[in-house]
């Protein structure tokens, strides 16, 4: 029997599928809140109940989740594993392709690790493990931000010195690619024409937005980095030059303390206290002021997005939102698209309420400009891409 | 006789305008250009020719501009300058109205220099002179970011630890307030109904773009310093943390250097060597590829921000291009506003190639959103400001 195992390293969750024949066999994930931290394993599409574990236990997901599903019978054992698909998240032209995880990768990964000390860590970890304990399955890096590889130079460079950018290898990478590409195939699928001018907006507890010209990427909101563009849960999202050296100085604080604030806490976290978007919406639901002001932020940084990428797209077709705070929501869908009819966005309230946990258009259709909720497929199109190496 | 005497103070650049019955009597400009050092006089709006001065000389020009105008018996001695209005670009709260210079105004400029180490400097060298010169003169900060003291919360406020920014007042306090405060009054007094949305974009060496609803800046592209926002001549507009900190990381820069050099080396400087707007149009128009890119970058930046700005205006009536390469350049605004009749903007070519050092309107009558070039009167604000305080 031949498996493929999916990861998605993070700093506070770690989600591993087993697939077998193009299904979901296994999920387990291992989430860390603060000083807790818990397992949850679904199997076979039922859900287990999650369980309390150590650190220790938290800092060896993988050893631990392979144990588990040799214990379980899931599988026989570990040679059954013979392909791994890892989502990567790191700056650099040289990151931004899928491709065979070789010596060279782990080098240039290793070497760029000080450039993104938030995110290399664990994905150098997790590949360590693999190519011990999994010796002969093919791994494959799966790049978040391949999919932004056709920002052209005005969207991909920064107005820096031109020969930083260059010899520094410091651009717009953009993230959310997996996602964005997912979503583009199902759009493809699913509708006639595909629409030439299409905004797709990732609202999860990371938050992005991508404007694509015929299916292809022109501009993110991510940048080197996944923590600029929106308001994002813990992530502040756009800053500026002067604001952040004046945050440094006045909290004293050095590189690695900025960039852990930036990502950890701005965004929601650091208007509100707290990061998920459920808590926001029942807060602001119940008219408390702060939760009110941080959507009203948070809405109003997105909707000047949008305009931004209507006039870089010259004009919009589109827009998909996506993502489980969008998939889940009908009221944060309401407030992101509210008092946009003059743009061509004309909202059908009906369509918008019964539409959670599935695709389709909650636009009238008399709405110059259609939005869609789809839902995005990360799984499977990291499962496409594995797959698109072995065989 | 009385005169008021006007400063607008920078680190590259010190002009004085000596006013008399608001007429301007003398205007007296030293210019920094790497290391050689120049002074500009205009005298009963004849201009004699510029002169080579030492760097001393520059250091103490207040000094200087003092002795010639005595010397040349513009003024016959200096008790008849009664009042000083001096532009004031400084970021805090404290800052964001205009006032008489007092002790505490002093006080608290000299607490906040570490935050603007750029600016304050030179404005509080500039102040100590004047207190010691002219003890008898009346002094009026002219603040540039008063006019933007009208942002609504989630414009001004960042999204980072809500006790970060009320702690350590950081904010989006928005610069060229000044120009814009003149533009409205000119555009006010030009119109008979004056435009409810309301986008004035100043497009000088330094670069800013704001949103007004009624008249009222609603938003604007500077933020906590002037370096944030669009590209500029020597500033890099908006980076993003995850970008500058990595730039800090492989250049070794600290706190001053990052300033310094998205403050000086960035923008149409730091993509192409020059920063100078004529240059950079004469090489794009002879097809030269890094000023080109540099041009569509500048532009396209601009465009985004125009679309942002739409939607959060919820659409637009007026856009007003100000400051000396955009009343000047004919051609830099055929490209500002190229591509965008699909939203409204109609340019009349003919019109925009006569309007030279005019007021005008550039777009077709028409167009559904009207363009209009306006000469920045800063002096003319300046004077009206400092005027004020003095009855």
């Amino acid at each position: 029997m031949a498996f493929t195992l999916l990861i998605n390293p993070g700093s506070s969750s770690k989600k591993y599928s087993l697939i077998q024949d193009g299904r979901v066999v296994s999920n387990t994930r291992f989430e860390r809140s603060g000083d807790t931290f818990e397992i949850c394993v679904e199997q076979d599409g039922v859900q287990q109940k999650c369980e309390g574990i150590s650190g220790d236990t938290f800092s060896m997901s993988l050893r631990q989740m392979l144990d588990r599903l040799v214990d379980t019978k899931v599988i026989t054992n570990l040679q059954e594993i013979t392909a791994v698909g890892i989502r990567i998240v790191a700056p650099g032209s040289y990151f931004q392709k899928h491709q065979i995880v070789d010596g060279t990768f782990m080098r240039l990964l290793r070497e760029r690790e000080p450039a993104a000390p938030l995110h290399i860590p664990h994905t150098l970890v997790e590949l360590e493990v693999i190519q011990r304990e999994l010796p002969f399955a093919k791994i494959v890096a799966v790049s978040d931000s391949a999919f932004h590889v056709t920002l052209p130079t005005w969207a991909r460079d920064y107005s820096i010195e031109a020969t930083d950018t260059t010899d520094f290898d410091i651009h717009r990478f953009g993230y959310h690619g997996i996602s964005m590409s997912s979503v583009v195939d199902i759009v493809r699928r699913q509708s006639d024409t595909f629409p030439a001018r299409l905004v797709i907006a990732h609202v999860g507890s990371g938050v992005s937005m991508t404007a694509l010209r015929n299916g292809v990427s022109i501009d993110t909101t991510m940048g080197f980095a996944p923590d600029s563009g929106l308001i994002m849960g813990t992530r502040a999202g756009d800053s500026d030059a002067g604001m952040l050296l004046e945050l440094m100085r006045v909290k004293n604080m050095r590189l690695f303390d900025a960039l852990a604030y930036v990502q950890g806490r701005g965004g929601l976290k650091g208007l509100t206290g707290e990061s998920d978007f459920r808590q926001l919406l029942e807060h602001a639901t119940h008219e408390e002021p702060i939760a009110l002001a941080a959507l009203q932020h948070f809405v109003y940084r997105f909707q000047k997005q949008l305009g931004a990428y209507a006039v870089a797209l010259g004009g919009l077709d589109m827009v998909v939102l996506t993502a489980t705070a969008a998939e889940r929501s009908a009221l944060l869908r309401t407030h992101l698209l509210s008092g946009l009819e003059w743009f061509g966005i004309t909202l059908d309230p009906t369509m918008n309420e019964v539409l959670l946990g599935h695709d389709g258009v909650i636009t009238t259709p008399g709405s110059a400009v259609e939005v869609q909720v789809v839902r995005t497929q990360e799984l499977q199109e990291m499962l496409r891409v594995t797959t698109s190496f072995i065989s």
